[in-house]
This record gives structure tokens, sequence and C-alpha cells, in this order.
């Protein structure tokens, strides 16, 4: 990026900044309340009050778009909940599960785009990847946290665990997805309360 | 099927059956080889000597073809080891999550179709749906067996356990395809070794 930019050029340059990001909320929009398959580019289009055509000229494909709408997800939902101090973390994250259950749309969208990301040059592979290194490491620290208040239990590998609550997280929400009768929230909470003991009263 | 089929009726539904299995072991071998995105129609057409016409006119879609391949997975893997009666329930699976390590290209295809498969109308649903409510099935079969035997630790939930070993399983694998530093049957085996004790010696 051109930090040296007069003003003079920042006018259109802010105006495309705006107009990317008001096609991403229409899009969050859509797929949020029609899921992957139920969403078109078509419909985040019409919202925008813009063409198809023009529309790809922001975001050259739907896969694009849709790694768009992941990041802004994350931005919504995933960052807030770990800097909030007055939970522990198995709370965030069973919140965060309960959370989820209010949207199935982006669920959906987040569950397909993740199974396509393991080919190879899909452009949500490189979300894929960094999301999932991002969280282990984060979880990772969580757990170091814990461990060093005693919460921890005994033998539990830190690295692992913090991929197991991921791998967990991703593969329930598949079930749920397919048979709403399985329980997201209970299922993470009772793999946390496996390796974390309850915080003192 | 019409079971009353006079024998002469009989032998181009058998060529037309081992017709569509020849294709199904060549597309086997072709998407285990290269994965979901590597393999192709008419590498599988091309393997079994036939156009690809041919081919759809057995198989509609590239999809149904990719679904028969997870069927013959299954016949291969799942159901194999689990009727093995000198292995313990967690040897069996830690094996199998090993044996997994060595088929990458299945897993890709599996865990791709796997996350497309929560869209509507998807011709891998059913076949998940059908995956997901079956495991749960057998794996709740065995921690009950195993609770029977004093094996399952103290406030285990067998059917969410049962859903948990699928999900943690799906998930640590779409992890392992895209780092494969990830530790899959390590991760499994933690699992297994917080809700089920040792056998006795």
């Amino acid at each position: 990026m051109d930090t040296d930019a007069r003003p003079r050029r920042r006018g259109p340059y802010a105006k495309s900044a705006e107009r990317r990001r008001s096609i991403v909320d229409a899009a969050f929009e859509v797929f949020a309340a029609r899921g992957y398959q139920g969403g078109s580019l078509q419909d985040v289009a019409d919202r925008v009050g813009m063409s198809q055509t023009s529309l790809l000229h922001y975001f050259p494909s739907k896969a694009d778009l849709l790694v768009a709408v992941l990041n802004r997800r994350d931005v919504v939902a995933d960052t807030g909940p770990l800097e909030d101090e007055t939970r522990d973390f198995p709370t965030i994250l069973i919140d965060q599960a309960r959370f989820n259950e209010g949207v199935p749309g982006l669920i959906e969208l987040y569950t397909v785009l993740c199974g396509e990301s393991v080919t190879e040059h899909y452009p949500a592979r490189d979300y894929f990847e960094h999301r999932f290194a991002r969280l282990r490491d984060e979880y990772s620290a969580e757990l170091r946290k814990l461990e060093a208040a005693g919460r921890l239990r005994e033998g539990v590998d830190i690295e692992r665990a913090a991929s197991s609550i991921v791998a967990l997280w991703d593969g329930i929400q598949t079930q749920w997805l397919l048979d709403d009768s399985v329980d997201m929230a209970a299922c993470l909470a009772d793999y946390l309360g496996l390796i974390i003991r309850p915080s003192a009263p």
C-alpha cells in the first residue's frame, strides 16, 4: 500500500474501500440468512444496488467474497469474546458455540468452505491455514494460563488439546447442520470439563 | 428390484453391476492417488477403457461416483476393524487413524464431500446423514460395553462422547490435510484416554 499517496488520490481509494465494505456487509446478511447454497451473488448485487458485473470488479469470484464474509465473521464473533475479561476461557467458548446455533447460515458457509479449503489452490485455503494456526496459538496460550493457575488436569498435552478443541468444534458443527438434535455446546463443554478444572468458587 | 426376473434378464443386469463395480474400483484408485481435485472423470474413464459419456450412463454426476467411492472405502476400512475381536475399541480407532495417514487422497475426498454435504440437495448429504447416525450408534454401543466392563470414566455422557469421537476425528483430519505436523492419531488417543480407562493388564 502506498502510504505516501496524496490526498487527491485518496478519494477514489476511500470510495472503493467503502464500496467493498458495503458489499461484504450485504454478503454477510445474505449468506447468514440463506446459507452457502441459498445465497447468490445476484442477491448481494441487488442489495447494494449494483450489477453482478460491477460486483465482480471488487470480488473476482464468489469464493473471494465468501472469504471476506468469513473474515468479517471473525471480527464480529471470534475476536470480541477472548478480550472479554469477565468470563473464563471455557465459558467464552461455550457461549460462542451457543451463539453459533443462532446463525446456521454462517456455519453452513464456514463448513462448506472449510471442506473445500483442503484442495490445492482453493481461495479459502489460505484463510483456513491461517485460522487454524492462529486458533491453535490462541487456545494454547489460554491453556497455559489455566495450567499456571493450577486448573489444567494432569497429563494434558497443551498443543494437542488446542488442536482438539478446534477439531471437535468444527466436526460437531457439521453433525449439527445435518441433525440439529446434536448438542454442539454440550459436547464442547464435556470436552473442556475433561481437560480443565472448574474455577474455585 | 424385480426378484422374479427371469434368468435371461439377469445377463445384462449382472454385466451392468460388474461394470459399475469396475468403475468404482478405478475411481477409488484414481481419487486415492490424486485426491478430490486431482482426480477427474476422464482419468477414471481412461482406466476402465470407456468414454466419459458411457461412464456418465452409470454415474450421472461426479458427485454420485464419489459417494460410491466413499461407500467402497467404508467396506474396505470401517467395517472390518470393528468386527476384529483381538483389539479393544480405542486401539481399533487409533489404528484406523494411523492407516488414514497413508491415504491422504481419500481423506481429502471425504473432507470436501463432508463439507458440501451440509447444503440442501447435495448428493452426498444422504451418505453423511446416514454415516454420522450409524457411527454414533456403533460408538455408543462400544462405549456401553466399556461402561459395563467398568472402563468408562465417571460422568461420561455416552451419546455425546460418541458424537465427539466422530467430530474430533473429522475436524483433526481437516487440520492435518492443511498442516501435516498435526498428529491425528495422538489427538484421538488423548481424547479416548480421557473417557476410557486402560484395560487391566
